[in-house]
């Protein structure tokens, strides 16, 4: 396995595979991986089959975060990173530095965005203003550099996977996808590098998100007739903050393809969280 | 050569070109071609040699007009541009339709954009408000499906293409761009497909955008010291509404690479206007 630092030569290889009809995978990360990263790897792997590459993006893409928010501390292990990419299958680790990939940035010479306007106005995009504005122009520049056919990415952060799967329509992207299912610890805890945040009795609160997903659940699916759902926000609220630690960002009940709020939660329906467990901010979500 | 309108085609015929190393050339256009695009197209063929491909896409945009503005009467003539395009070399004309382009606008569904935040706040971002934002994301799209090796811009629209040049260099598209000398009528006139618009004596009065640049260009060359941009703004205001029908929208005077205005006028600040001339709106640029 290999590991490129340089867009340029990244981009070149690129251009070479595509070139010589080279099919390529590309998962995209921010490092720190767990098996929900390698779960999405391998599934890269299997696609691509023997005769393509996979391509590991690693990168704490700093247009992402907020201020305030934990890009400093955002853990960091290039050296674990590489070997887990090579079991799991990859060919390269592409891990770029900021000043190639935003240069000028501090001059001001940077100065192009990729926009989602609809679907990134709510839940995380209420929560985190200029987040998704950060992922989806990340994401088309490694799609330029990486020019992937397929690329992965996972469902723990649903909305982004919606709104990435939006722009690559949108704009035309000759790139499909793929989209996998979210991985968790035993307790139902959905895998996350910041999970790693969590020191002493907070790890066993944060399961309260999962817990809750489980409640709805089986909610909707126990009643006969749809659930209201401000009220039953309400209810899921209490039930999480009972765990001393955990202060709800938001819930919310919509629509998987249009993230469109619903009023009543019927089966089929989707459910998203973001919830503070101390000062770690957890996300999951899960269809109702 | 071969027109194709449906934008998954032509996606498809590009990505077997890229599979089979075929370099592409692409001139982005919004038809009614003049001598200024075919220019452009012979530049393409040029670079593109015997086996590469020439794709001319013919597209009247509608994210980049404002309201009020010419979308509707745009001129068009489709036949006499595939004749013209022929002759000038091009393999293939990709002439898409609004559906295809923008699938969902109308109820909401299409929802990306790619913004430049910078260069295209000043001269025509500042008349035309979201014209660049349309301007970047088509190019973007059109760069998507067709997925060229190198594309072929114009002087005429400058701005333009220091933004084109921008984006591209900022999302790390694997395109080269080329921007080719403006074409002129024998008086200076800048070619446009707009020029039709001009009808009588309007024709003569619009020779007054070429005559005012060269007047800067005579004044900053036979001037040893540099021009004060302010006062010299007033007095080709006055000199180009001398013209009956003309009605200066902005004179600017600015570095080409950055167009940042510059208060002194030098040798090789970059000069651009924006004229009505009765109700049509013309532009030019030069270099002092």
């Amino acid at each position: 396995m290999r590991t490129v630092t340089s867009v340029l030569a990244m981009q070149r290889q690129a251009s070479r595979w595509k070139g010589q009809g080279t099919r390529v995978g590309l998962v995209p990360t921010m490092g720190y991986l767990h098996e929900g990263h390698l779960s999405l790897v391998r599934r890269a792997r299997k696609l691509m089959g023997r005769h393509g590459v996979v391509v590991v993006s690693i990168y704490v893409n700093p247009t992402q975060f907020g201020p305030g928010e934990d890009l400093s501390r955002y853990p960091r292990d290039l050296a674990r990173d590489g070997r887990l990419c090579r079991e799991a299958g990859a060919d390269v680790t592409f891990v770029p530095h900021n000043d190639q990939m935003y240069p000028g940035k501090e001059a001001g010479a940077y100065s192009t965005y990729v926009i989602e306007e609809r679907l990134s106005k709510v839940m995380e995009g209420q929560s985190r203003p200029a987040h998704f504005r950060g992922v989806t122009t990340v994401v088309a520049k490694l799609f330029h550099i990486v020019q992937p056919d397929v690329a992965v990415f996972g469902t723990k952060d649903f909305q982004q996977a919606v709104i990435i799967k939006r722009m690559v329509r949108d704009l035309n992207f000759p790139v499909k996808i793929v989209v996998e299912p979210t991985v968790r610890e035993r307790d139902g805890l959905a895998m996350s590098s910041r999970n790693q945040y969590l020191e002493g009795g907070l790890r066993t609160q944060a399961g309260v998100l999962w817990q809750a997903i489980q409640k709805a659940r089986a909610a909707v699916r126990g009643n006969p007739r749809p659930l209201n759902a401000a009220s039953f926000k309400k209810e899921l609220k209490q039930f999480i903050e009972r765990q001393p630690a955990a202060r709800v960002d938001y819930i919310e009940f919509f629509e998987p393809a249009t993230l469109r709020p619903v009023s009543e939660i019927s089966r089929g329906a989707h459910m998203a969280l973001a919830v503070f467990v101390g000062t770690t901010r957890l996300i999951d979500n899960g269809r109702l």
